[in-house]
């Protein structure tokens, strides 16, 4: 019937709110996404900034424009961010209001981030993140380079200090609702990747990328 | 062939990226999506935390515990909050690395919270929420209580201060590189809403619940 974590762990200070740490759940989430929120700040203005991620072993990775805020800022200013991975699977219908809810799985991050300046690593880190997006297709690709690489900054921080919160259940309504005469349940959401819209200048039509496993 | 906004606005300092302000595009992204991000500060420490949000007019509403962080502290500290929400529409897949990137609608707010204490609106706004997620239910619902209005913090930020990021496009390789012998193209993601799922503690399946047009 699918469960609700409501242990907790991790150095993280939380709400009162389902929480959980478990290292495998953590990696999970983080490799079933393709889009993080990078929190930091700049003289003092908190900023969310939507970004694609990968991960190598104990590292999550991101990359941008070298001069880009979310790529320069927190290493420059040796800043602690804020990375928060979310899926959301499906809607909690309850018989009363204060009981809806979302089924969801939520991984949040804490750390100091590094850059990686070796252009060496950079590569193999980007064909990394491109075998995430589309297994195989790195070396289909015009090759990468040196000019592009330097151009790319990229940055990581170490998969150690972390939140997880998930909820994967029906409904919990109070006891004396439960006969009460209305639809209750989870309505899923589900995602997949469409058919492939071929580039209108491309004058041959090659089989389409292969897709991720992430959304 | 789709539409990559690259003008700009908003009060908002952004990287040496696509931007742009407008504000139905803003409101639509609001109302199409269920969840957003919101950043805050809690003792020099940045922190992100996944809401579910709605919004009625100028406002934009979330709710949580009344004691959570996310309801309780950027009210108390009258602290300029920033959230952002977003939507991934689709991968593009390019003939080099480095042309990738992804299709997406991205809206990003700041200010200041503000928590609503009268019930009564408080009750108005859980319906609009609720219409939102699940339009028609509430009245089909076990009516509210007082005690339920109470645990609730309800709070709000006027949508003033906005940045909207999009890409909608086809991949924009390098001219030398458009007879590169790779599929490119756009691969879309593609959201629904599944079969619902009835609580197995329910004995009569009544219709099941309306669905959202927000994912």
């Amino acid at each position: 019937m699918g469960t609700t974590l409501e242990t907790s762990l991790s150095k993280v200070k939380r709400g009162p709110n389902r929480a959980s740490y478990d290292k495998q759940h953590a990696l999970d989430i983080i490799d079933g996404a393709l889009m993080c929120h990078l929190g930091q700040t700049k003289d003092g203005q908190v900023f969310v900034t939507p970004t694609c991620h990968w991960r190598d072993g104990d590292y999550l990775y991101w990359h941008g424009h070298s001069k880009a805020r979310n790529v320069k800022g927190p290493v420059d200013d040796m800043e602690k961010v804020c990375i928060n991975i979310s899926l959301l699977d499906g809607l909690v219908m309850a018989r009363s209001a204060f009981h809806h809810s979302v089924n969801y799985r939520s991984v949040t991050l804490f750390g100091v981030p590094e850059r990686i300046d070796d252009a060496q690593e950079k590569q193999r880190q980007f064909e990394i993140f491109l075998e995430k997006v589309s297994p195989g297709r790195w070396s289909q690709l015009r090759p990468i380079t040196d000019t592009e690489i330097k151009a790319t900054g990229l940055v990581r921080i170490k998969i150690e200090e972390a939140s997880v919160k998930l909820r994967d259940a029906p409904p919990i309504d109070d006891p004396e609702d439960h006969d009460w005469s209305v639809w209750a349940g989870v309505i899923p959401l589900e995602r997949q990747w469409g058919e492939g819209q071929t580039d209108p200048i491309q004058q041959i039509e090659y089989p389409p990328a292969t897709t991720p496993k992430a959304f």
